[in-house]
């Protein structure tokens, strides 16, 4: 059986890298084989899975620079079917792709709303009077490149390869250590295999709504989890979408879901919260900074 | 003396129409003019106060659907001398705007990513094929509109008028109760006029970082705020853009940062901190749904 994997597209992006990683990783420790299918946006690889179409999507949660991607986490909590199975950072650097002979020809930058934002300082120093126009990925940025010598794209360096495209500057991130963490997510009745060498998972993801309007709702539940000596790794509110004000509360942890702790603590939360939803326990797979999975 | 206002432009934004709001209550209630100074992006309208340009900015915070604009909260952080002296709700009805005779006629949809975000149910039932390219502002789009028939732009009905562009659909936000909070900030040592009738400042803004790795670092500081009875209400993780894994949050609570409980949660709190920011206390604006400040 061929295993097929969404990802944010077109070939090229962060996401597609990231795919490749869990790809590559899966065919050297389980022999799986698989397939990339790239989709327009992140909602719809998601969607993707929980429809069926494809049985893996690779997806950003958080990067270490502009936090979390929250079309990702409002995806996931609407849609009731999905699990992560695994998470996987990846380091990020982004390059400045262009057929312009010098910096001074460039007139105007295309790229993901998140790439331009994670380049401000470089593109304030050396490109200060450019107009930048956001796109909905890194890829579809190089798309305006073409005989247009005063266009320039962020991409990464592995896009400019796959296009054939020039580069003019590289690592022009503002902070060397950018990172990006992705979640492989898959329907949660189907059992992915876990790196073999760890069995138990290191971090759990849930999320839950609070009663509105009542002091301290948020504190009960992470009062729980401190008396319990369980570490929160990451705390991300979102709105309910019903009024201003009104937040539901996407919360990882550094335990497995099945640890007799963890148990008790959920059990105690779940009458300080409206609704609670438990995304899955998972093991982050390691990555170096060559961007190749350590083996494992 | 007249006292000139940042705002994300071009003229027609919301946040340009939050500006005005505000420019209308300051001459009703002080009888002090101002003029309306629009920005490229949000951290320039910050920057521009930061610097002297301009007195004040009305810069967006947070809208009901879309959560948290980190751009705000960020530069917030990073500009040390900027305080909070009003927020405003304002009501969002978005509008399709364009050339086109008929619906299935677009083929384009362009405006800001939050925009398009919040439209996402409507485009999908009512345009499901059309390709959505983001803006850097809503106003923007309607630049894309210009003798192209298959195009379309999302902005409000005010910046259709202001152009003179026909509106082909209204209300097409797919939540009814959308709205964005915004807040009026200048420099700390400048006081500006508050609301006369309501003297005491219903909320007060505040951002900390807490030391890496310790378990429950960030329970203690929301353990003394309820403690005290002092109700949270907002709270929102940024990352520290140090590494992955390590946050500010940015807390909002009801009560003004002169009162004594407050008082004495600040100096419990600070401990607990690495850097603690009070953004400032301030009063919200009532508005209206027909966009206009209550009097008062």
């Amino acid at each position: 059986m061929t295993l097929s994997i969404a990802h944010l597209g077109p070939p090229g992006t962060y996401a597609e890298q990231a795919a490749l990683l869990y790809l590559n990783w899966l065919a050297t420790s389980t022999g799986v084989e698989a397939i990339l299918c790239p989709y327009p946006s992140i909602a719809q690889s998601l969607r993707a899975v929980a429809k069926g179409e494809v049985q893996v999507a690779v997806v950003p949660v958080e990067n270490s620079i502009e936090g979390s991607v929250t079309m990702t986490l409002d995806t996931l909590w609407q849609l009731d079917s999905l699990q992560i199975q695994l998470a996987l950072v990846m380091p990020i650097a982004h390059t400045l792709i262009s057929c312009a002979q010098r910096l001074e020809d460039i007139k105007t930058v295309y790229s993901h709303p998140q790439a331009l934002a994670q380049c401000q300082v470089w593109l304030e120093r050396f490109l200060p009077t450019v107009q930048l126009i956001p796109t909905n990925s890194t890829t579809e940025a190089l798309l305006q490149l073409e005989q247009d010598l005063t266009v320039a794209a962020i991409s990464s360096q592995r896009a400019a390869q796959l296009y054939n495209l020039p580069v003019i500057a590289s690592g022009i991130n503002d902070y060397p250590e950018n990172c990006t963490r992705f979640w492989v997510i898959n329907q949660g009745h189907i059992p992915v295999s876990r790196p073999t060498t760890l069995e138990r998972a290191s971090h759990t993801s849930l999320a839950f709504s609070v009663p509105a309007n009542i002091p301290g709702a948020l504190v009960k539940p992470l009062q729980v989890l401190a008396r319990l000596g369980i570490n929160l790794s990451k705390i991300e509110s979102r709105p309910t979408k019903r009024s201003l004000g009104e937040y539901l509360f996407f919360i990882d942890i550094e335990a497995d879901a099945s640890e007799p702790q963890v148990q008790s603590a959920l059990a105690e939360i779940s009458p300080f919260t409206e609704i609670l939803k438990i995304f899955g326990s998972y093991k982050v797979l390691p990555i170096n900074t060559h961007n190749r999975v350590v083996s494992g």
